[in-house]
């Protein structure tokens, strides 16, 4: 069956939600909402009342996820997940993971209304660990329904000195209790999350929506390159050993091998630091980071392997030293092929075109995918603006995605792949 | 006549008084001696007893110069100047200036114990202010010989609130006097100064000795460039206006050129800040320096010409602004030609070969230019290392360049300039 869906009005539903659940914050001229915090408390009251509202039956798990469900097919059948997170930055956004939930109740609450009796249940998470920004972790909440929690992380100190584990427990909830929060995999089919872009292609590209390929993996390098301080004056340039020449050569080179890369390969030298840093010194030590992201771990490792070919090369002809240390590694999350496509059915059949991308920024799905295949739409958002009060999404594209993930459940009656398989690609 | 030379009893004098001058100091455990304190005051007596003993009759101006007067024609005669300066940086070396003051009391001690008998007289000269290190001037003690101390440098402060005009009164001087300080152009046929290298030509080139072919004039940019922050991880490589990699750029264009240019052509790129300086955000703004120095203005001034295209087309590529504002300019002072010629032959008649090069340090001589035809002689220096405790030359080259002294004050018998004319090149 094909439910009617009005996109101005799901649009300005989401809109005014949005601004509803972006005005629950600490700070009283910024939002900021960190994870366990009396704003969560608040954030998640109002989701819930959102998600009763719509008709779900709400639940909340060991680590603070609110959890919307929509069984028609009774309690052991297999669920569909919709989710995303209520957390934010310091001075965020309004639409960074709060879209994504929004979204996700509108789609049930439609669909419910709408009289569609699917032979699956539907759970409408909304997590509160996604930004890692008050504790060392991140992810915990997604982490804990996909059964991976790590119990070392109830250790992590925020900056107060309070654990996750005494957070936890100050938040009403008992942290030996995480176990019981872990779905069984064999009753989940996958899990789907639309959040705001936080990049600008869907903007040059002039479409609302997008379709994710994959959570791309990141490398981070520090990189240490050591040469000979000296006056500026007297030490003839042949004579050099410059670290920052070398270093802005280095850094060249990584942006070379990006823009050559393939799987939306991006590359960002985001620090340098030069010492002695006086301008009338040659500099003898710089620092910088490299951050590495790409939607194919095999790509992103030979790049890796180039650019330190390049470094090593590079540093051999300035006679300089050079250092590199990884200190961060995250693989690729491919989302489920199947999933991509049935998304992109969901959107063609609104009329719209959504462009294939990879997604540079980490989400919940990277844990989910732990549990079950994973899918994300993407929706534009203006200027490619994210982590910041000017992130916007207009009421037309949230509609847009509504009904995206509306026609998307209603297509999603047979899935092709059975409940509890791992994540792999097909 | 030729005076007998002894270089290696030359040289540990000189050694000698070096490690004696480098004794007075400010600091328990390194050589700080700055303008008009009280290890000014004590290097200043120790310098003057030094002129005392070497048969000088001494005298000290208006800013702090200790002047030792050998004059045989009479003191109408026209002087030659020898000199350099007793200031030091914070943790300095002990040769840089030391050097100069003190193989010009043993040169002209040894002519003047030798019995030669010039048509001119010869002024040493110990000067006080060459580093800049207490106030925000420099070269205001040459200045005042030279005639061209601007009244307004009084006002200058230093860390401590203390004007240039109170640290001259509390060091016994009266401003007033500076005006008598100045000597009478017509009376002065040059001024010659020996010094380290500060520099590792000299050693490349294995050579103790080497003629300066001119103080180097030296321009000194701030480059902003002006790109857009983003998500190291959403904004794909063809998207992104990244304020470093526009920066490493044209740092590279500017090494570039230098490595192309004449005239012993340097630049050096001290300070490179980027902001916002995170390792996952592209980054929006790199502030960073050029000094950029030659042996000749032309060129210096056509690579800075380049420089600009370069940057602004860089920038024009990459989508980004760049703002190019110069914060220092000091012009290039040509060592006079008949100096340089004398000095060589001076060094030549010792056995040695004396390379020229450029100094791209600054020197008194730059102050001393706008009085008379200037000259310099660089003394090798171990690693081209200075303004740093490790500093250091060899006694051996110290009497070679003693020795070298001697040897041009008795070919200065005859100078084929006339005193008074000004410094520009023949």
């Amino acid at each position: 069956m094909t439910i009617p869906v009005d996109i101005a009005a799901l649009g300005a539903r989401a809109a005014a939600m949005i601004e509803q659940l972006g005005a629950i914050s600490s700070a009283p001229d910024n939002l900021t909402r960190l994870f366990l915090t009396p704003e969560h408390r608040r954030a998640a009251d109002l989701v819930a009342r959102w998600m009763g509202e719509a008709g779900l039956a709400v639940s909340e798990d060991a680590l603070g996820t609110v959890r919307g469900a929509w069984h028609p097919a009774g309690p052991d059948a297999p669920r569909l997940l919709i989710g995303s997170h209520i957390d934010t930055v310091v001075n965020a956004g309004k639409y960074d993971g709060a879209l994504g939930v929004i979204l996700g109740i509108l789609a049930v609450e439609a669909v419910a209304r709408g009289g569609l009796t699917p032979g699956y249940g539907i759970d409408v998470l909304a997590f509160g660990d996604e930004e890692g920004t008050r504790f060392p972790t991140t992810l915990s909440s997604s982490a804990a329904c996909a059964g991976v929690f790590l119990p070392a992380s109830l250790a992590a100190m925020d900056g107060e000195g309070i654990s996750l584990a005494e957070a936890l427990r100050a938040y009403g909830k008992t942290p030996d209790d995480i176990a019981t929060s872990a779905y069984d995999p064999s009753r989940v089919i996958a899990y789907v999350e639309a959040h705001i872009e936080q990049g600008p292609v869907l903007e040059a590209e002039d479409a609302p929506l997008g379709i994710v390929t994959a959570i791309a993996g990141a490398s981070r390098l520090s990189i240490t390159v050591t040469g000979e301080a000296g006056h500026a004056g007297t030490v003839p340039m042949r004579l050099r050993r410059d670290a920052l020449a070398g270093a802005a050569e280095m850094a060249l080179a990584v942006e070379r091998i990006a823009r050559a890369g393939t799987d939306g390969m991006v590359a960002t030298v985001g620090r340098m630091h030069v010492e002695p840093g006086s301008v009338n010194v040659i500099p003898a030590r710089v620092v910088f980071t490299v951050d590495l992201r790409s939607a194919s771990d095999a790509s992103r490792r030979a790049a890796l392997t180039r650019f330190e070919a390049d470094a090593h090369r590079i540093a051999e002809q300035r006679g300089l030293g050079v250092v590199i240390s990884a200190f961060h590694e995250v693989a690729t999350v491919p989302c489920y092929h199947d999933i991509q496509r049935r998304l992109g059915d969901a959107v063609a059949s609104l009329g719209a075109r959504a462009p294939l991308l990879p997604s540079g920024a980490g989400h919940d799905g990277q844990a989910m995918a732990k549990l079950c295949p994973v899918g994300m739409l993407f929706v534009r958002c203006k200027g490619g603006i994210s982590h910041n009060p000017a992130e916007y999404a207009s009421p037309g594209d949230m509609g847009m995605a509504a009904a995206a993930l509306i026609r998307f459940i209603e297509r999603f009656q047979q899935p092709h792949y059975n409940g509890g398989t791992s994540g792999a690609q097909t």
